[in-house]
């Protein structure tokens, strides 16, 4: 299942997949859009019709990533009913989903430096969501006296940061499935912030 | 004090600035030869006497600030005598490094799928070089009974990973100094290996 399959009308999602895969391989600065367009069989003018841009297209992208890794994580931590479990999930859906959609993630990170200054701005919203489910949990640990952070924002970055990481070195097919890489690297969080047992 | 104040001559050196600041701001794929050659005050012919093509210009680079971090962390372990010691020498040297010269470990990091085969070759040598002291030093704490780790390869990819990320969201000029990012990722480092006091 690929982050983008509910994308509609299905020319969309197919500009979507295959501006991933061009993006990944070239950069978006390298790839043109006629090629984008190509990798969904549609002509140019066609694809302007669904994206106005490629500008628009990597907006779509990044937006697409950011939001269903927040509805993860949300998800995750809702399930959970006390600091050291919250953390735990949320940091184990975070590097998982980073290892399981290695290739999406990837391309935002390299390219969020290209997106259109309003674009950025609505998606440092969702970023800033994410950073704060972390800080409040690893804040939440440390008032209930159960985690030790003296500096409790830097902590939380350094955990999401691990996590964000994954998408970098992470090689599907290797020995490590995306759960595995998720659960070593809920217990290393746990670690970080001193979770008494 | 920049990675590339060594380059000789001068013009390879201007070169090597330029580029960088360019593939920073519009990636490799999207930074010609021309304007980098303009960057640096020359023609593109006058490029090409330094450097053959874009790709080897990106692969100096790329060994440049390899080498760099290679020789810094080795430095740093050199100097102290006991696992937990050259754990937090190595932690805070690499984070170190990555908030110090962030912009250019951001380039590497983006542009590393670029590289001709023979130049990834050679960099995959010391990027390995720098895991293995990391995973070496592990290894060693495991060894002599002063660290925990179930995961030794797992823990120390973690570990440089949270270092090497520093160059994805460290801005100069904000609160923390890269000394501060160091020293917090060193404290933290010795928590995910559970370093006894």
């Amino acid at each position: 299942m690929e982050l983008w399959d509910t994308v509609e009308p299905p020319a969309a999602r197919r500009l979507v997949a295959g501006a991933v895969d061009l993006f990944a391989e070239r950069g978006f600065g390298g790839a043109s859009t006629r090629d984008i367009a190509a990798a969904a069989g549609l002509s140019p003018g066609a694809m302007y019709v669904h994206f106005p841009s490629k500008a628009e297209l990597l907006a779509r992208i990044v937006l697409i990533v950011h939001e269903a890794a927040l509805q993860a994580v949300s998800a995750a931590a809702a399930q959970a009913d006390a600091p050291a479990a919250r953390l735990r999930a949320l940091v184990y859906t975070l590097a998982r989903f980073h290892a399981a959609h290695q290739r999406g993630c990837r391309v935002v990170q390299n390219e969020l430096g290209a997106l259109a200054p309003d674009d950025w701005a609505r998606i440092r919203v969702e970023r800033r969501r994410v950073e704060a489910l972390f800080r409040d949990e690893v804040a939440a640990g440390v008032a209930a006296g159960v985690f030790e952070a003296a500096d409790v924002a830097g902590t939380a970055r350094a955990i999401v940061s691990m996590c964000v990481d994954v998408a970098r070195w992470y090689r599907p097919g290797g020995p490590d499935s995306p759960e595995d890489v998720g659960a070593l690297y809920a217990h290393l969080a746990l670690r970080m912030v001193r979770a008494l047992p």
